[in-house]
């Protein structure tokens, strides 16, 4: 890596509960060299089997109200309680060390992030159907009828929100969704915009 | 395939001579389903091994210049005393019946592509550098020096257009470079409002 790399791309991936989007992501990352996922903060507390710093950040409520107040996220929510967010300067960061990031948020995540920087490249990832992301989260969802409803409704919305992204891939063929979203990043990296500066010195040289 | 399939995507590549760029084609239209390539027009002879209407519709050079008046071709050139073209009645017709081509042309016939069909995708080979690209022409020539001058010259003319381009891939490592092609191919079928009708059923279902 030189000392002054591009600025790394910044990917978003919004899907609705139980569509598989972390199986994607996971794959994806592992596929696609230079593609990391970004870690989000949370304020709930850990469970069985997550590592901080790995899996999420978890910090303390006031801890992340205090980086609320000041200005310290890219893009946060309440979800059902839980506070969930992206540090700023971390994704700066990163970006500016030319990594290209994947953050995985909801759609109201996807748009304060696009506010922010106009030039990510935001992917919406749906399931086959209804039927089917129904069919998914009962099976590994022990919650109550309430529960269950109110993750249905919020799929219902964020569906809705489809429009505002660039790309739109379908989660029935898991390999295939993955190549997609692998295509999607080489074709963002291959962009003459993007790439112009690289291939400078193969211009120079005829 | 339905009665109304979603009219294909047309890509046009271009590449300096001694690229690589036939082997790439090739072996992408052989990874991506649903990818052809286009067939042109030649008044050029047959050459040992090539079949007419396989490597080239080979046609005379009346039945060309017929054509031409007529306004037959998406674009043509006069390389070097032979006629080169891209039949419009046949490139839309395969597009209408949902196919996605390749278009595998010069420079100037991107240039006429583009302006008959601004929709069109247009990526731009390199070679890893002209010493390369000059020792593979050598190497794969016998023509004689005043020749492969003119075609270095054509190289040199040609790489100046790279930013009429919508990507640019460099063919360094051939699965790379065909990869990269495919990863774009993908990502503009991904693309919103390419996928926009495809998924509306997905949509209703919610």
């Amino acid at each position: 890596m030189s000392n002054n790399p591009a600025p790394g791309l910044l990917f978003v991936v919004s899907a609705p509960s139980a569509t598989g989007k972390t199986t994607v992501i996971e794959q994806l990352v592992q596929l696609v060299p230079g593609l990391k996922m970004s870690r989000s903060y949370t304020s709930r507390p850990r469970r069985e089997g997550e590592t901080d710093g790995v899996d999420y950040n978890f910090v303390s409520r006031d801890a992340f109200e205090a980086q609320i107040a000041a200005g310290g996220f890219l893009e946060w929510a309440d979800v059902f309680g839980n506070y969930y967010g992206t540090s700023w300067h971390e994704t700066e960061a990163r970006l500016a060390a030319g990594e290209d990031l994947v953050l995985v948020i909801d759609v109201q995540g996807a748009r304060q992030v696009r506010a922010a920087r106009p030039e990510t490249v935001a992917v919406f990832m749906l399931p086959p159907s209804f039927a089917v992301l129904e069919e998914r989260l009962r099976k590994r969802s022990s919650e109550p009828e309430a529960a269950m409803a109110r993750r249905l409704a919020t799929a219902r919305q964020e569906v809705s929100a489809v429009d505002a992204y660039d790309y739109v891939v379908v989660n029935d063929v898991l390999e295939r969704c993955v190549g997609e979203l692998a295509g999607i990043v080489m074709a963002e990296r291959a962009k003459l915009a993007r790439r112009r500066a690289a291939i400078q010195p193969i211009i120079d040289s005829f």
